[in-house]
């Protein structure tokens, strides 16, 4: 059989840009895996792996021209945005090196023997080792920070573990290219190549899961494949864990306080975050929860006019283009919905971005299940969802509607901020959203998800499939398992577990943290 | 339909003892789930939770009598051995109250706001919140320790979280004697009762992990039930992480200097940790690489002397005693395995131990799935299995074949454990049996495992379902998810993330751990 060729293609045009692949056979993903398998010894050295990571993300930037112009090429996503992409995943490239070099990531305890107990207690120290090698699953909106170079594979790589990388068929040529910077730069400091790996295709993609040798996936992605290579992985003989980013509504509720206050402000900034990245943001706010009357209808009156100034734009590839708007239209045509800005077509490849309103108790008064449960879905692309509620008892009725999300948001006015009852209505509301999501904003917009130690993107499902995140330090965790060593003699040990502490990690000792800390 | 009656047996007689419950009807299941969910707000204080744990592992302590002469009618396991595991019940209750009142285990991310970075950085706190009402699914060979007041009911209510225990059928009298006692705690420190639910029969438990409202689920049993479980958990439209520990084989490995040097005090104490229990712990080691030769014939003798000298017992039930019967039967009838002490029935409920040993080439000669690959399947109950190798590749090859494990444990001599070698074959070997379980030991036992900070009890599929632990501090970890706060004004925070630190936890401010430290 003739291998089915993988092609480059420009959303802006519809055209093929160029042969770029095949779409890898079962004999080829099974080599991809069994080659980075047989390379993760190399990674086991920290010094490796931290020169590996800073070397890619140099190559990275020296390359910058090149991966934003193949980028751009096959996701109109334009030059200003992916060379802030790229940078972003350049920094977090460098941002694992750190957190390999703090250490911190290996949660080092040792419990010292104790005679004295019943039973007595031996000597404990336990550390984690990286999980083997981790399947990749790239994103279409993100070509380089959530792709092959990004979050996944950095942190995957951190921790130890060979990546095999499914590209997503959007950029193929951006993710060859940035496949070949990694093996680069692998080699550069002596690692072998494999512990990069890269395959094309659907059925490359379940092969991919399935692999005896493959122990732990990371996706970003819609919920329906995003679901079914969860399923392909808990399936499994030998079950693996699935990190997936699946899916994600992102509600904002402003309070009628803050409408009052800052309609105009909330609106415009409400028209920026829908439409960043033509909407095709996994944190687009989705679902904003508006009160009835005067203040709300300045917002959505100041939202319209923020997405009527907006540009038109192309959207990543033809089906998405097709998806969006064909479902903006089925929301559009729900008794009771209107849409003052019409999300719609522009010339044969581009759409315009636009917005939907509703009354929020259509939301709650029929069946969970019944047709405006739609509008409680995720449409990707540059539409958001105005729900105008009568009180805080029909905004509530909505929230408990939801799925997971990835994000909530509220927007307050000054004295709801102030918080001045500590258990008062902001409070408990509050406290209300972070049931909904993995992460909380107060009078911000939730695109733009900052990598930093803290940082958490995830949430409860579908906004992930686990209760990890694939942003920030602590993805790290995703790849690695605890071992905890019984009476093993100083001499045998990893250096990490070492009683002299070689390495100088932090560490909990018989509980209490030890190292090098800040005071208080 | 009349409801199907609960039973607790004497495994001494196979007498019925009494009457104690009905399996849960749907019905009953939704209404224990219904409750626990509507409880779950009173655990949200962490004085509350640290109350409880103390003031149940208190009455436990206080109605010690009582709750051992259930166990021991329901079980066999005689007193001594239920006075130590209920010491060791109410100890990690208390356990956990420290991990509370500790609060490392929130691990607070604080990262500042920095404008001053290409975008600038929000500021981004990061803490966790428990999940919701967790599923705990006890154990047949621990009635105390791994069931209704065990380790995974202490860890979800110290992260917060309501339990629902679906009971063993081996103890239904004393899973009932437990709960009254978790739910008088509970009353007793002003929280509801239903932050703690029962359920007995198989029916319930797939009802419990399919209930829409609850979060998670812990089990500690066999690989059959326990992947049906894992199955029903990921197949929910909503899947939950289930934690379960299915079984394990525990390889040791004995070098040929260690038989050299000890082979009559390994035998004798390999006689003793497969018979401890009367060979039901999911620690027990299972197969023992042995030297051929005249060491580990010594090996062999000390073993068979020291099983001679071991009295016969009573397994849990009479199902496990025809499972542990047939499956030695079975596996003493395979080509090559001899039966120096075979294990038998002794009278109409009881058995007595023995052991089995094979020519380890036999392990690895034929395919993987060939009728040897059972001797590398657990056999619960009071029997080991010796494969003699013939040199470190065939101990390898045997090795190889192993699936994953709680426990792998190394018998050195004196020169091997100084390891002077750093690189040398036995830091080779040691770090060979690390991909193989969660816990490793140099010449010790496996059966014993330590309430511990640093313990972990897990490891590669089947020995876990997922890379957690059930034992030890870090169990708390499976119960919660984390949640980053971006923007939040610090009086709306949770108190564990306000700038003040008003509860003196332990954090990291920038990625540098800051908080009370033992110094280096």
């Amino acid at each position: 059989m003739a291998a089915t060729p993988v092609w480059s293609v420009d959303p802006r045009t519809g055209k093929r840009l160029g042969e770029v692949a095949a779409e890898a056979t079962p004999a080829e993903v099974d080599a991809a895996v069994t080659a980075a398998h047989a390379a993760r010894g190399a990674l086991a050295g920290r010094e490796a792996r931290v020169a590996f990571l800073r070397a890619a993300a140099d190559l990275l930037d020296a390359s910058a021209a090149e991966v934003t112009a193949a980028a751009d090429a096959e996701t109109a996503l334009g030059t200003p945005r992916l060379t802030g992409e790229l940078a972003r995943t350049t920094y977090q490239l460098r941002a694992f090196a750190e957190v390999v070099e703090d250490g911190g990531y290996l949660d080092v305890r040792i419990d010292r023997a104790d005679p004295s107990l019943v039973p007595p207690r031996p000597e404990l120290r336990r550390s984690k080792v990286p999980l083997g090698v981790v399947a990749v699953y790239a994103a279409s909106n993100f070509p380089l920070a959530f792709s092959v170079p990004g979050g996944d594979t950095a942190s995957a790589l951190a921790a130890g573990c060979p990546v095999v990388v499914k590209a997503h068929p959007d950029h193929p040529a951006t993710s060859e290219l940035c496949a070949a910077l990694l093996r680069r730069a692998a080699v550069s400091v002596g690692l072998p190549e494999a512990v990069v790996g890269l395959v094309h295709g659907f059925g490359a993609g379940l092969e991919l899961v399935r692999h005896p040798l493959v122990s732990a996936a990371g996706f970003t992605g819609s919920i329906r494949g995003g679901r079914a290579l969860f399923d392909a992985a808990a399936a499994r003989p030998v079950p693996i864990p699935f990190h997936g980013e699946l899916g994600s509504l992102n509600p904002v509720v402003v309070t009628p306080a803050a409408a009052a206050e800052r309609a105009e402000e909330i609106g415009a900034g409400l028209a920026g975050a829908a439409t960043l990245g033509m909407g095709q943001f996994c944190v687009k706010p989705g679902l904003v929860l508006v009160p009835e009357g005067p203040d709300g209808d300045r917002l959505a009156g100041a939202l319209a006019e923020g997405l009527a100034g907006a540009s038109p734009g192309v959207l990543l590839d033809a089906r998405m283009r097709e998806n969006f708007l064909s479902g903006a239209a089925e929301r559009a045509a729900l008794p009771g919905v209107a849409a003052p800005v019409a999300p719609a077509a522009d010339g044969p490849h581009g759409v315009a971005p636009g917005f939907l309103t509703v009354p929020a108790r259509r939301l709650v008064d029929g069946p969970a299940d019944g047709p405006h449960g739609l509008l409680l879905e995720e449409c990707f692309g540059p539409v958001t969802v105005l729900a105008r509620y009568a009180g805080p008892e029909e905004a509530g009725a909505v929230l408990d509607r939801l799925s997971g999300n990835l994000s909530a948001t509220l927007q307050l006015s000054a004295a709801e901020t102030a918080g001045e009852e500590p258990d008062g209505p902001t409070a408990a509301l509050l406290a209300r959203i972070t049931g909904l999501a993995g992460r909380i904003l107060v009078n911000g917009w939730p695109t733009g998800v900052a990598v930093a130690p803290a940082q958490h993107h995830g949430g409860p499902y579908p906004a992930a499939t686990s209760h990890s995140t694939s942003v920030g330090g602590t993805a790290i965790e995703r790849w690695l398992r605890p071992v905890v060593y019984q009476g093993v003699p100083d001499p045998l040990l990893p250096a990490e577990l070492r009683e002299g502490n070689p390495l100088g990690l932090p560490r909990r000792v018989d509980g209490v943290p030890e190292g090098p800390t800040a005071p208080l």
